[in-house]
């Protein structure tokens, strides 16, 4: 049996990058999703989908109703936009990041692991704090302190391996990597087909990737 | 409407003792619990009769399971021990105050406060490392990096009143002002009546406080 790592999977483009990342550093993959209400109930597809296609350990959608209490537009009846305006956007949802690797904490601890991949990045999500380096930082501190890691010889490892990538790099990376790009949604709108609007920010964050990495965009559209 | 507080609330002495706290420094209070798969269920229905006696704008039971992961003598068919051996205690939940402040911060980000309260002691619980102030610090600078203080022009308070109290000073502290600790339970087996054993660790810690204190002790045993 291999080393043991959760890794956070959206079932987006960039966490199907982040699960590949994993896998080539030899881990063995405890994926961990969310059903926290979001709008976008098709990557919770997806997410199994990439899963099921990486072969991992075990995939564990963990229910957690963060819609009830909204204060996003992803999670909230509010229109999400097409254009992201400056400073922190609607689609950020309160503490999302920290929930989730709080979370991704606890089942590593009972694992018996103390690897965790999350696909954060800084080039295309500079303005979600949670996305930040200096967040994964303190949030690496916040846990050696307040986990058996504090009374014994070890520590956490945050791995982010997106952290720094432009979206082009990421996707291919993914593709070096053998992730199929059809089997992702990016989009905060994709219909129940799983078929991505190819308008929201998201979608043409993803479109540009592709175009800039050179590389066919698989995605459907509507 | 005065300034808000997410106060987190167990049902046990000490987080009641903390919502008291946060009443007397001038908060309105929103109470949250966890649903967690604990098996002293009674504590849910003490959280109940805690938050109504002090008249809280809200109490949440937030529905958790973290029975699903484990690892801990409160979650699993793990005997509760009588007495705490050396070390971090078999009743340690993997994470658990990690997982239950990120939580908190979330809803609190939601309503708009910046101020939570939790019931950690290094006093009586020294061996649980998420109960030690290097933790709470260390957890506020992650959410302070993590949310939307990272750009805004305020932070967070994470209120630790309990922090280096005794048990004895922490009753005491709670009489004052006004606890009820007939509502509460500590116990890590009450009966369904909500009645304790009189006999595990959390049990004795708390009659070996009323006894310190000079105070009646209300709890009702088996």
């Amino acid at each position: 049996m291999g080393k043991k790592a959760v890794v956070l999977l959206s079932g987006g483009l960039d966490s199907a990058t982040c699960l590949a990342a994993a896998k080539a550093d030899g881990f063995e993959v405890y994926a961990m999703s969310f059903d926290y209400g979001q709008r976008h109930r098709s990557e919770l597809e997806a997410a199994r989908r990439v899963a099921a296609s990486f072969g991992v350990r075990e995939h564990r959608i963990f229910d957690l109703n963060l819609r009830q209490w909204g204060g996003s537009a992803l999670t909230e009846d509010i229109d999400v936009p097409r254009e992201e305006a400056q400073g922190i956007p609607v689609t950020y949802v309160p503490a999302r990041n920290l929930v989730f690797l709080s979370l991704a904490a606890a089942w590593a601890e009972t694992l018996g692991c103390c690897d965790i991949y999350i696909g954060v990045n800084s080039v295309d999500y500079s303005n979600y704090p949670d996305c930040r380096s200096e967040f994964i930082s303190a949030f690496t501190q916040a846990v050696d302190l307040g986990t058996k890691a504090a009374d014994e010889d070890w520590k956490w490892n945050i791995h982010t391996p997106l952290q720094n990538l432009s979206k082009a790099d990421i996707i291919r990376l993914g593709v070096s990597l053998g992730v199929d790009y059809s089997k992702t949604i990016s989009c905060y709108q994709a219909d129940d087909d799983g078929r991505s609007c190819g308008e929201c920010a998201s979608c043409r964050l993803r479109k540009d990737g592709f175009a800039a990495a050179g590389i066919a965009d698989p995605t459907r559209y509507i």
